[in-house]
């Protein structure tokens, strides 16, 4: 939760090169870095883009303490007292564009635009990498669940098996932008805002002489949100019994059970048949929770296998994305000043897809008038006139050039925002609920096809003529140059 | 990082539990807990403990906020003001026992014991696990590197892609105790002492007009440090060549170059052909390192292969656990007070091996004396006397009642021990060498056989007889119970 203090939350080669470049009197060349992903999560066929107010929030209190100058000056790199100094004084002065949280996006376009010298852009790529890929993963494994789940109610449930707090109170938060429900960690409640959700564990059970008794206290206690757990003892002998038993008692008091929750068993059998029970004692209105190592797949399997399920809770598999537990977001240097003016720089890879795309871009989302539907993110640099003067656009995929396309009466919205300008924070982060809303305006421009869990259809992200001309001849230039 | 702060780090089930004990006048009853895994992660043959340090900070500053009692204020159960200004009070004065961070640990042996009211025993819960899965997790996947990479130099380089803020910091902690030998995040160099180590990006290449103008200017920045990464533009033709040519302008100067850095490719060729690059340029002390999605398997595989690399950066697949994101660690009552005595309790589960050892448990390291290595784990009631007078134990499997075996000339090491009595810490935490130093010694403890990447031997965890006699009788007298 922490967002102060976290000036060295960096690796130590960004210090090294900041080092570097200070001695070489290089330290204030401007410099545009991007940050993006190479490949989908999950095989999903979007991701969803999370971490911004972190990341605003680490801007913000971005300095250098006097314990963390007395450390920095016990390296072993021996930094020179002035260079120290240098540190003591910062504060980003740099400019950074964004896609919003809740975004919809998709691999090697920029997320993430940071501007200003080579000094200041280069100390925040570690820490603005950590929260990107983190908190971008969670959102979009929460989205994928989102899909299967339907209208059913979704509790993020998975503190426990977090990888440390920081991970379960911002995984809960991403979780929350992508459609779920709740969360049971009550610190990501208070600091944002989200509903929070909780039932009671076995040892609430394992604490009274029976089953019934601990129920009975418990539902006297909260009678309006009471969810009591079936599986200590026995699902189907012992515990909805005895959750009827409890329901029943609440209703001679004119009061409504909220619903049993499964944690264990065969979940598919064991809710059809509490559903059965429940309904044939007249409590058709009590829900059924179930809960214990769901994802989007099993939750899948579990409705086509007839479970009767109101509302899943979701924990380890989501909060550690548990399938694939890291986005491999990257930052890379796309232009630098030479002699007072900007210029692209490629850096270029054994592997033709890690090949990056050189110069400082923009990211349009070209959404069809017709259809309302997104038809292609587009990319291309800041001063291509967009939407072009002739209304039409020229989309081609260069790897295959039979996939070209011509579209027009399209809108072309801009989806990197100004967050700071020059230091100065010129963006108002929206609150949750708005993040949510704007994650589901999202979701509707795209067709269903694009959304689904397996083998999603691929969303065309092209660049520009312009931007793909520059990257061959640069790529052209350096071939040559090593060809010497 | 932070660890004041987290009293609203839990589930909201704890504190619906607690308000419900609290109602029903129960939340002063004492209770016994035990946190223990049942499964081994990544196939290996132990675990290591850590988490120690950060679950003592926590308790030690364990307290609610006037926001924190405000926010609960709010919530829909309505909690009534005298249950508030009973947490406004709260102070953790239980006992807590657990083993020492660095230790080998097993399935199903209590890792860490609490003691107290149902109250304050409830509230720890999730942060207790929240911290032990995820450290004791990335310690035991950096033991496993470890064994794979010898003598090797080990660097854990993850940060950029951690689960957020405090899964970079504290797991560059837990890599670090189970033997890696520096960590690139600064934050943790700072915090806990880590040695720290960097070298460039491809970034401070491309802010220059050539590499080989980039690889100068770095030298002579830091001429005792420095590491060249080479595969900016091609690492054999470019990268090295330029190298070389940095290494020998600094030999001009009476200077030794550190390293090259290889970071894509294939990794054993390129390392092969560097080194003989370096050696016939003279250049034999100048060392490689490796980075680029390494983990256990694919450093065994390099080494197979004769990869010529002296260290090993290690990233995503160590600081995620990549393979295995969660370690399953449980909380389970396992005793209660009932008219003023301590009782056992248990919990049942139609899965058997989820079933919970009841009674409060002691855990011994059963040591040959004469090979000084360890032979098993001992699980027994606090009064068995340990070791028996006659000094010999008899150690049996109850699910394989011919692996039974009967020990003599052996030192029993109680492995549980004191940190909090009575809310007072009683422990001196360990620095962070002496926990390196521990490790190293327990690793010495066990064969070689339980230490193995690949199926290793099943270490014996056994439980007494009477711990296991108090279990068949609790589970026989629940299941005709349960048949009534």
């Amino acid at each position: 939760m922490m967002t102060a203090g976290l000036a060295l939350h960096t690796d130590k080669y960004q210090i090294n090169m900041m080092y570097a470049h200070w001695i070489n009197g290089s330290h204030n060349t401007k410099a545009v870095f991007e940050a993006y992903f190479r490949k989908l999560p999950f095989g999903n066929g979007y991701a969803v883009f999370a971490g911004l107010e972190r990341i605003v929030n680490y801007i913000q209190s971005l300095s250098f303490s006097d314990d963390d100058i007395a450390y920095l000056a016990k390296q072993e790199e021996q930094y020179k007292p002035e260079f120290l100094e240098e540190l003591r004084r910062f504060r980003f002065k740099g400019s950074i564009h964004a896609m919003k949280e809740g975004a919809l996006v998709f691999p090697n376009e920029p997320l993430i635009r940071v501007e200003g010298t080579i000094f200041e852009t280069q100390l925040v790529e570690t820490a603005i990498l950590n929260f990107m890929n983190f908190q971008t993963l969670i959102a979009t494994k929460a989205s994928r669940i989102r899909q299967v789940a339907g209208d059913d109610t979704l509790l993020e449930f998975g503190t426990r098996r977090a990888q440390e707090a920081d991970a379960a109170v911002w995984g809960a938060r991403a979780a929350y932008i992508a459609g779920f429900h709740a969360t049971s960690n009550m610190l990501a409640g208070e600091k944002f805002g989200i509903p929070t959700k909780g039932t009671h564990a076995h040892s609430w059970v394992q604490t009274f002489r029976s089953e019934q008794e601990a129920f009975d206290i418990f539902a006297q206690v909260m009678p309006d949100q009471v969810t009591l757990l079936v599986d200590t003892f026995d699902t189907l002998k012992s515990g909805i019994p005895n959750a009827i038993n409890t329901a029943k008692k609440l209703e001679a008091q004119g009061k409504r059970m909220n619903a049993i929750r499964l944690d264990s068993g065969d979940l598919a059998y064991l809710s059809i048949q509490a559903r059965k029970m429940l309904d044939d004692a007249g409590l058709d209105y009590v829900r059924i929770v179930a809960s214990n190592d769901l994802d989007e797949g099993t939750i899948l399997d579990l409705k086509a296998q007839g479970a009767k399920i109101d509302t899943w809770g979701v924990g380890t598999q989501l909060i550690t994305a548990a399938d694939q537990p890291a986005l491999g977001g990257v930052y890379k240097l796309v232009e630098r000043e030479v002699d007072g003016k900007m210029v692209p720089t490629i850096k270029i890879s054994a592997n033709p897809e890690k090949v990056s795309t050189p110069g400082k871009k923009e990211v349009y989302r070209i959404i069809s008038n017709g259809s309302g539907k997104a038809i292609a993110d587009y990319i291309c640099f800041p001063h291509e006139e967009m939407p072009p003067e002739n209304g039409k656009l020229k989309l081609f995929n260069p790897l295959h050039p039979y996939m070209r396309k011509n579209v027009k009466n399209f809108e072309a919205v801009p989806m990197l925002t100004p967050i700071f300008i020059q230091g100065e924070l010129v963006y108002e982060l929206p609150q949750l609920e708005e993040i949510r809303a704007y994650h589901d305006t999202q979701l509707d421009q795209f067709w269903p096809e694009y959304l689904r869990k397996l083998n999603p259809e691929i969303y065309r992200v092209n660049l520009s003529e312009e931007v793909w001309e520059v990257k061959q001849r640069m790529m052209a230039e350096l071939m040559e140059h090593s060809e010497d």
